[in-house]
């Protein structure tokens, strides 16, 4: 089965809109078994729209287009599918009352170009909208092939991928069990290390055929390892699903810190609000991006009581209590984290303290990271060489950080 | 002159990778004139590459590929090239020894297979390489085409495009002149409202045909007016931007923050450093994120003494000796402005409080933020009600309050 992919929109050729859909997509065909091997993106031009189309059903099974969907007179994905299905467009009543109804829903008058979206090819099956006035369309084409169309709003799109377009294509290729995956997301561990010290699970897999294994690097949101199976059933998936994550962790379970769609900050959230444990932050060379990050996760205020940035040395010194002298050390950061502790009223410290550049700092190295956790559990610091450009290696030391607390607070030294 | 692009790599088909290079080459290729009607991208395959490339240049004059340059066996820009140029790859001798000397100066062993980096299709002009170890390519096509081939890492791919791929491009297109834009950056107009303020000014262009003006929305970066003119000489286009740069700003020159490359915090740190004056935040919605937009400036040490984000209430009332009751108000912002200057020591006290949802606060709706810029100038207060679901609210938290601290220090009242 191989399904291309189609973006239409002419802002995306001038660059005033980076195409993240199809990436998004091709990431889950992938993860579906579905090999995705050309991406197009065209502008809103009826003849190209319709000309790439017919171009990429000589080679592709299946088409997916990610907009051209709305209501407006340069959403003409609708004419191009008709023209290469060779049929006409026609209302359809059922979508044209949605679309009615959502505006009456809030209270406001309908432009009549929104009737647009209620026409569909003859012979092609609505797929209802759920979040926005279009609906997506599953077009037939000559006998074997299939055309999607999709709105290009990101959450729209993703969601009636989901919903709708996935289940079709996984019934017309044949898939009869079930794909799943399930995601470690880990920190602490290169690419390479993870690879060596997971060898052995890796050749009892190759042996075996399934499930896959696979090594994703994500920069500063950790490595991934994904396990992936297909199974008969759903039950029959999870429970490989749950053997194999067992014996991953079995060799590298200390770097796991997430499952699926958790994120290092969620996790700590949960594991802080769990115990009734609240935080207090005390960043430097981050500038407020560890605060950002964790009050990013809606509910993080049960845990979060606040954070000193402390960007000039004498803020450290006068506000926090840390002995005057040079700042990026260990006993610097743990200075840190006790003021912010005791500050901010909070059970666990949390304190970074090193430099991004472009310059050293006090003889010390760009790259150079300290970082303290102190609450009643205990203390644990580390010092980290991290690299990259200045807003790489600051965030580099958000991840680091979180991973120091999550470790205070789950393993206490 | 029609460019088109193709972007290589299996890691975009898999999702793994966005393409952000695509939309960047196709905003500069339309400030300069040059229709991009088609981007497409396609996995590590050389019967693909070649048979993409072929088809691309059916219907356009140039077509720019970024990837596929690197030393290893799935890098194969070069061998597809040779194919659809109908040549054969030979080893260029002067970039072969380029790549050698990068190996030695590092003191490091090269691996043998860089050396691939050194083949040239017979034909082509080598672009030298600046950054990384791959070169890229101008291939004459048919006498009338031309292909560019350039390293998919971002910034080698921005710095090859402009020194030699954007220059070649204009000449082939017959552009005698020199295309330039000037782009002024504003916060605290709609698009519509920009337009309608600015009616006279289009309509006086429109009859001129030159310069041209657009709008470009960038979200929580803000609205972007740009002035773009061809022009018989760099001094010409010079002389032209700076007068219809005066005409944008007699009329809309309040909401305009920034210039070109400067963003709104390296010009409230610009402004601040000049005025020799020192900045405290006190942060709560945003969680820090407006200590970290500013520290992502190198030097902005000099101007910023560090960030109280009281995100408990109780923080504020303690820390920064606001007065208990609900936090969400101007009065409330004022005290924050107020405490963050006194316990940071700083000149000016910039304040942030607002709810970002998802839901209501004290009675006080999801989007709403107060802002307060206090100093010995006086002090400037604005209540906001912004759009958009949790983190963009924050993000657009950001760029007001920056805002108001350039309007307070810049207009004082």
């Amino acid at each position: 089965m191989r399904c291309d992919l189609l973006a239409v929109g002419t802002e995306l050729l001038l660059g005033q809109l980076v195409d993240t859909n199809s990436a998004w997509i091709g990431e889950q065909l992938a993860a579906n078994g579905v090999a995705s091997l050309t991406h197009v993106a065209v502008g809103d031009n009826v003849g190209r729209i319709t000309s790439t189309l017919r171009r990429l059903l000589d080679d592709a099974d299946a088409v997916i287009i990610g907009g051209g969907l709305g209501p407006t007179h340069d959403d003409l994905t609708r004419e191009a599918i008709a023209a290469v299905m060779g049929v006409e467009l026609v209302a359809d009543e059922a979508v044209a009352s949605t679309i009615r109804e959502l505006f009456a829903g809030r209270g406001r008058r309908m432009p009549d170009n929104n009737l647009r979206q209620a026409l569909v090819p003859v012979g092609a099956t609505v797929i209802p909208q759920r979040r926005g006035t279009a609906p997506g369309l599953i077009c037939p084409v000559g006998g074997d092939r299939v055309v999607y169309a999709v709105p290009g709003v990101p959450h729209e799109l993703r969601e009636m991928f989901e919903r709708a377009v996935l289940p079709d294509l996984m019934a017309r290729s044949g898939e009869t069990g079930v794909i799943a995956s399930r995601v470690l997301r880990t920190w602490g561990e290169t690419e390479s290390g993870l690879n060596e010290r997971l060898d052995a699970v890796v050749a009892e897999l190759d042996a075996l055929g399934d499930p896959t294994l696979a090594f994703l690097a994500r920069g500063w949101e950790g490595l991934e390892v994904r396990i992936t199976t297909r199974a008969p059933s759903a039950a029959a998936a999870e429970e490989r699903l749950a053997t194999w994550e067992a014996k991953v962790r079995a060799d590298v379970g200390e770097v796991v810190f997430a499952v699926d769609d958790e994120s290092m900050e969620s996790v700590v959230l949960d594991e802080m609000r769990a115990r009734s444990m609240t935080l207090g932050l005390a960043e430097s060379v981050t500038g407020g991006l560890v605060g950002a990050r964790l009050t990013a996760v809606a509910g993080a205020s049960d845990v979060l009581r606040g954070s000193i940035v402390s960007y000039a040395s004498d803020v450290k010194f006068e506000l926090l209590g840390v002995t005057p002298g040079p700042v990026v050390s260990e006993p610097a950061a743990i200075e840190m984290a006790e003021g912010a502790r005791r500050v901010l009223g909070a059970d666990v410290g949390l304190a970074l303290t090193g430099v991004a550049g472009p310059d050293e700092q006090d003889g010390v190295a760009v790259g150079t990271l300290c970082v303290a956790a102190v609450s009643d559990l205990g203390r644990r610091t580390v010092t980290a060489r991290l690299p990259g450009q200045r807003e790489q290696m600051r965030q580099f030391s958000v991840i680091t950080a979180l991973d120091v607390l999550r470790r205070h607070i789950i393993e206490p030294s």
